[in-house]
């Protein structure tokens, strides 16, 4: 594996922007980045995170951001608006909104953003932690997506982008055998080499398999909303992440994600909110 | 205890608002719903999720809502903003942004709001569940704020608005002894008999006293961002609720909530970034 540099990295490409006047940000969706026919919502949080960096001057790391997704977007043109909303001094508050034009060119939202942004890496060094990293066979013993159905990548274009090794333990959905446990586990890196950085891990935490495929439950499953929390800018090399559900209710389920970098930190947790799939 | 009408009780009194012209709302934040010399975080975001609900009819229920604080509250007048973001078939996204005027008059925001709401009484019934309640001695061996120091009530007057009675097993901290399990959990009522409802709840899961009590550090905890999920109607009576975190570092620690009805139902999941209190 090649490391390759920020800017000619596959993610930094996705999520350029070309700024614009009055906090308006010009990108492009790519084709690669879709899952079930529309654009992946990690990836989207990190275009419009950031766009929002470039509002918060002095305050570079998203410190909690959530993100809601109001329509399916589409690989092409996206705007992203900024707007500031409380300027501190060790943290600003500011929203986004990323719009895609509809066949007439009339602008239709695609995701609402409400963030806190800080310095990660100004933050204080204790760490009192009880939270455990997933258990994770060696990655040789893992998963990779070359052994994932045609069916799941025709329809997932950017599991291409990730070199992702999931747990046998949590992938007997691929073969029809869901463990009915609700957690899907894995190692996690960008498959050009690219280090994470807390843009990046806005895209991890969302970049799994749904976590309802382990309930038995294939088909997509559409994020109402994903708050990321991030605990710590994360150490070049492999992550580790997990997705877990505990509660498929009423036709939504919770999706909790956790990220670990390769010492051992817990860098990222996340929460969304999901419609469950509709049962076959 | 007697049950009071929604109208009557306290709760509705403190959450109550005057609807003026351009999605302004008026209220009044009142002294007995302070903590640590603001007020409580989600006794706002009640006050907020209130205002938003008449800019979103047909949609009643906030299913996610996303509470960013900005700057401390204190008792007196209240101005709430809302803004549509988008109007769906079963679900509406709007904004709401909460102010009070500072010595000058100038409006200054305390509390940003992004919310998605709908129906919760329309979702479909099934469960698919392996959360499980917290495992609570019965209420009378529990330990209700009559016993609570003089000093943690003279800091937070909303505890007299609560009926909380919390286990025996994670209150240690109140003389001295906390389990620094990262825990506490308990019975809630509101003290006037109001039964829960989907606005009640968002006050519940910021209800208890911060969870950095039971490691150790007492001081209070400014809340950064606070997201619950409404997962269900409560059913009326009592709610069994817990507040956990597992991981406290670089100053900042989350405070994950679970609230679950007298059926046994789990009805709000709800997660929070809040800063640590400094170790003394």
């Amino acid at each position: 594996m090649t490391t390759v540099t920020a800017t000619s990295s596959e993610f930094d490409q996705a999520i350029a922007l070309d700024p614009g006047p009055d906090g308006r940000h010009r990108g492009e969706l790519g084709a690669g980045w879709q899952i079930g026919g529309g654009i992946n919502g990690g990836l989207l949080l990190a275009v419009a995170a950031n766009a929002l960096s470039r509002e918060l001057p002095g305050h570079p790391d998203p410190v909690s951001i959530s993100g809601y997704y109001l329509s399916a977007s589409r690989p092409g043109p996206a705007e992203v608006r900024t707007e500031l909303v409380r300027r501190g001094g060790s943290l600003s508050t500011g929203t986004a909104s990323l719009y895609q034009d509809d066949e007439d060119g009339t602008p239709v939202e695609r995701l609402s953003v409400l963030a806190t942004y800080g310095d990660l890496a100004a933050q204080a060094g204790e760490v009192h932690t009880s939270a455990t990293p997933p258990a994770l066979p060696p990655r040789e013993s893992c998963v990779g997506m070359e052994h994932a159905p045609p069916a799941l990548i025709e329809q997932a274009a950017l599991l291409e982008r990730f070199d992702l090794r999931l747990d046998p333990a949590t992938v007997g959905w691929a073969v029809g055998q869901p463990s009915r446990q609700g957690r899907i586990q894995g190692w996690f890196r960008l498959a050009d080499g690219r280090e994470p950085d807390p843009l990046a891990l806005l895209l991890v935490a969302d970049a799994l398999p749904p976590v309802t495929f382990d309930l038995g439950l294939p088909g997509w499953a559409p994020t109402i909303e994903l708050t990321v929390h991030l605990r710590a800018k994360p150490a070049p090399g492999w992550l580790r992440v997990s997705h877990a559900t505990r509660n498929l209710a009423g036709g939504y389920f919770e999706e909790d994600a956790e990220i670990w970098d390769e010492t051992g930190r817990l860098v990222a947790q996340s929460r969304q909110l999901a419609r469950a799939p509709r049962p076959r």
